[in-house]
C-alpha cells in the first residue's frame, strides 16, 4: 500500500430525497438504504481498503454530522474529519482538505469521492482507481473517472472524451474535450448514441501538487485563505481559524473552478456498476427484488398481492402490506410515507415541514 | 340517581379486528379509535353519568386487562372490577356479576352493557335507559334494546318484536316475538322491509332478582357455583374461589341461556345512533371525513391525492399518504398495516403470528 495515496471523502451533502430514510439531521450518506448493515460512507470507506491506509483517509463534511462520521467510521482517525462551519460547494472544501493533506505529506496522491454513492464491482473498482493513482503519482493531470452509461439519463452531468487522444502512459486514460451539463433527454439520447460520452462519477484522482497548483492559478482567493492557514493546521487552532475564513470563499463547484479551465484533465472511462442511488426509483432498480418486483428492507414485512414496491422500514417491528402496485412505503423515526414511485420527485413537497 | 341502578360493562372480548390498534393485549375496547382521547370503555362509563353512580358501576373483564381498566375508569372503585380466569361467553359473567351484586344490594337495577359499542345521541340514549329502568325496578321483565335497523345488516342478531303487545307500563316497551340469528343477506333484507325487526345491541336491563331468578331455573349448574360463593363475595377469598369454580361454568351465551328461554323477555325499540363498530370499514362509516372521504387520526398527517381512506397512526410524529384510494394505513406500537378496506376480512391472515 502506497503511503501516499490518500482518500477524501466528500459528505457534506444534506440530501433528503429519501425522506423519511433520510433527512437534514441524518442525511443519504448516513443511511443503510440497502439494509446490508452498512451505510453509504461505510461502503465508501470499505471499497478503498487496501489502496488507503485508515490514517489517510479523510471526510469533509458539517459540524453537525461530525459525531456520525466519528461512530459511523471508528478506524479512520478523528483528526481527520474536517468541518466546514458553513456549505460552500466542492471547490473550498477540496481546497481546504488539499492544503491540509500538503501540509502533512507534500507527495500526497488523492482520491476524491462523494460519500453517497453505490458501485457494485469493486474489484474493477480497485484497478482503475489504483490504475489512476498510478498516473497521478508520476503525471501533474486531473483524472476524472467517466461511466459508461447505459441509459440516456438527464439526472448526471456527462464527460465528452477525446477518444483519439490516450494518454503515452496509460492507453485507458484519455483526454477530456469537455464537461456537459446534465442534459434534456433529447440531448441525452444522442449522447449515449455517440461513444465518448461518458457520466460524470465526481470522482477524481490527482496529486497534492496538481490540485493546489490549479486552485493557485483558477481560484487565488480560495488559495490564499487556505495557504494562509498554513502554521495552523493540526493545531489546535484549526477549527477557530476554519470557521473564521471558510465562510469568506467563494461557494463555486471544482467543475466550474477548476474542471472547465485546466488543461490537463483526463477521463478514465470504467465500467464497475456505479450509481448515484440518487432517488428511491433508482434504489427499486438497483436492490434486490422479491419474484413480484418488491424491494423489502425491514425485520417481519408480509406482502399481499403487492408489486414493484420498495418498502424500507427497519424500525417497525411488523408491516404488513397488502393490495399496493408501485408504491414506496417508507417509516423511519416515527415518521410514515406511502406515495406512489412515480411520484417521488414531490418528496420535497411531502416531506416540508 | 336512583342508587340501585348498577351498571355493568362487559370487557372481556379479545377483539383484534382492528389490527393494529387492537391486539389481544390491548384488544378493542380499550383504544382510542375515534381519536378522541376516551376509550369504547371509557365512552362506555361517560354515557352512563346521571344514570349510575362512579360506586354502582362494575367491569367483569379478564385477568390481565385488570390493570388497563383500572388505569382507564379511575373514577370507579378497583374492587368493582370482577375478574375471569377463562373466557365461558356471556352467561357465566353475567351470573356471577348477577350474585355479586345482589350480595350488596338485593334491590339492584341493572343495565349490561359491551364495552366497545358506540352511540352517537347519547340524550337519547340516557332517555332509554331511564326508562328501561324505571320499567325493570318495578316489573319482573327482561328488557333488550332493539335498534331500528338503516341497512340489511348481516353482521348483527336480530330482535323480532310483537308490536301488538306494547307493555301496558310503557307504550314504547313490546313484548318479543323471537330472537334471529345473524341472517344471510336475503334475510336481512326481508327483516329491514318490514317494520318488526330490530338489531340485537347485545344491551340488557333487568333487576338482579329477574336474572338471578332465570339463571335459577334455566342454569341450575351455573346458578349453584355463583349462589354458593354467597358467604366470600366482597372478602380477599372470592378471587381464589373465582379462580377455582368459574372454570367449571358451562361456556353459554345468555342469549341462549336465557333469553331465547325466558317469557317475560321485551324490547325497546330506540334509535341513539348505535353501531358496535366492529371493523375498520364501519369505523370509516361512522368516523368524520375530510372533503375527500378520509377519516384521518394522528398528529401530522398531510394527505395527497387520497380518497376514502382510514388513516389511523397516533404514534407516528408525521404520516404522509399519496395516492391511495380506499385504502387502511395504520400504525400502532411498531406495527404498521396497508391494505385495502375492502380485504379487511383478512386482517386474522395479516396479524398471524
Amino acid at each position: 500500500m502506497n503511503q501516499n495515496n490518500n482518500l477524501v471523502i466528500m459528505a457534506g451533502g444534506v440530501g433528503s430525497r429519501f425522506w423519511p430514510m433520510s433527512t437534514t439531521e441524518y442525511p443519504k450518506q448516513f443511511i443503510d438504504v440497502f439494509g446490508t448493515g452498512r451505510t453509504f460512507i461505510q461502503m465508501t470507506y470499505d471499497r478503498f481498503k487496501g489502496l488507503v491506509a485508515p490514517e489517510n483517509v479523510w471526510v469533509v463534511t458539517s459540524e453537525k454530522y461530525a459525531d456520525i462520521v466519528a461512530e459511523q467510521l471508528p478506524d479512520m482517525p478523528k483528526s481527520n474529519i474536517l468541518l466546514e462551519p458553513c456549505r460552500r460547494n466542492t471547490a473550498p472544501c477540496i481546497a481546504y482538505v488539499s492544503w491540509r493533506i500538503k501540509s502533512k505529506n507534500p507527495k500526497a496522491n488523492l482520491v476524491i469521492s462523494p460519500a453517497d454513492h453505490l458501485v457494485t464491482d469493486v474489484v474493477e473498482f480497485q484497478r482503475v482507481i489504483g490504475k489512476s493513482l498510478d498516473f497521478t503519482a508520476e503525471n501533474d493531470a486531473i483524472v476524472t473517472l467517466g461511466m459508461k452509461p447505459t441509459r440516456p439519463e438527464t439526472g448526471y452531468g456527462y464527460i465528452q472524451a477525446d477518444l483519439q487522444a490516450a494518454s503515452l502512459r496509460n492507453k485507458e486514460i484519455f483526454r477530456v474535450d469537455s464537461f456537459k451539463e446534465k442534459p434534456n433527454l433529447e440531448t441525452a439520447k444522442q449522447y449515449v448514441a455517440k461513444k465518448e460520452y461518458y457520466w460524470n462519477s465526481g470522482i477524481f484522482i490527482w496529486n497534492v501538487n496538481t490540485i493546489v497548483n490549479a486552485l493557485r492559478v483558477y481560484e487565488p482567493g480560495i488559495s490564499n485563505i487556505f495557504e494562509s492557514m498554513l502554521p495552523v493546521y493540526g493545531t489546535d487552532k484549526e477549527q477557530a481559524m476554519i470557521n473564521e475564513k471558510f465562510p469568506q470563499c467563494e461557494s463555486i463547484s471544482i467543475d466550474y473552478a477548476v474542471m472547465e479551465k485546466a488543461d490537463e484533465i483526463f477521463v478514465f472511462p470504467a465500467d464497475f456498476g456505479w450509481s448515484d442511488v440518487g432517488t428511491w426509483g433508482s434504489l427499486h432498480t438497483l436492490a434486490p427484488t422479491d419474484g413480484n418486483g418488491n424491494n423489502v428492507i425491514g425485520n417481519d414485512v408480509r406482502l399481499f398481492e403487492t408489486r414493484n414496491c420498495v418498502i424500507h422500514a427497519t424500525e417497525e417491528k411488523r408491516v404488513v402490506v397488502q393490495g399496493l402496485d408501485g408504491y414506496i412505503v417508507a417509516e423511519k423515526g416515527n415518521t410514515l410515507l406511502v406515495c406512489k414511485l412515480e411520484e417521488e420527485q414531490r418528496i420535497k413537497e411531502f416531506s416540508a415541514e
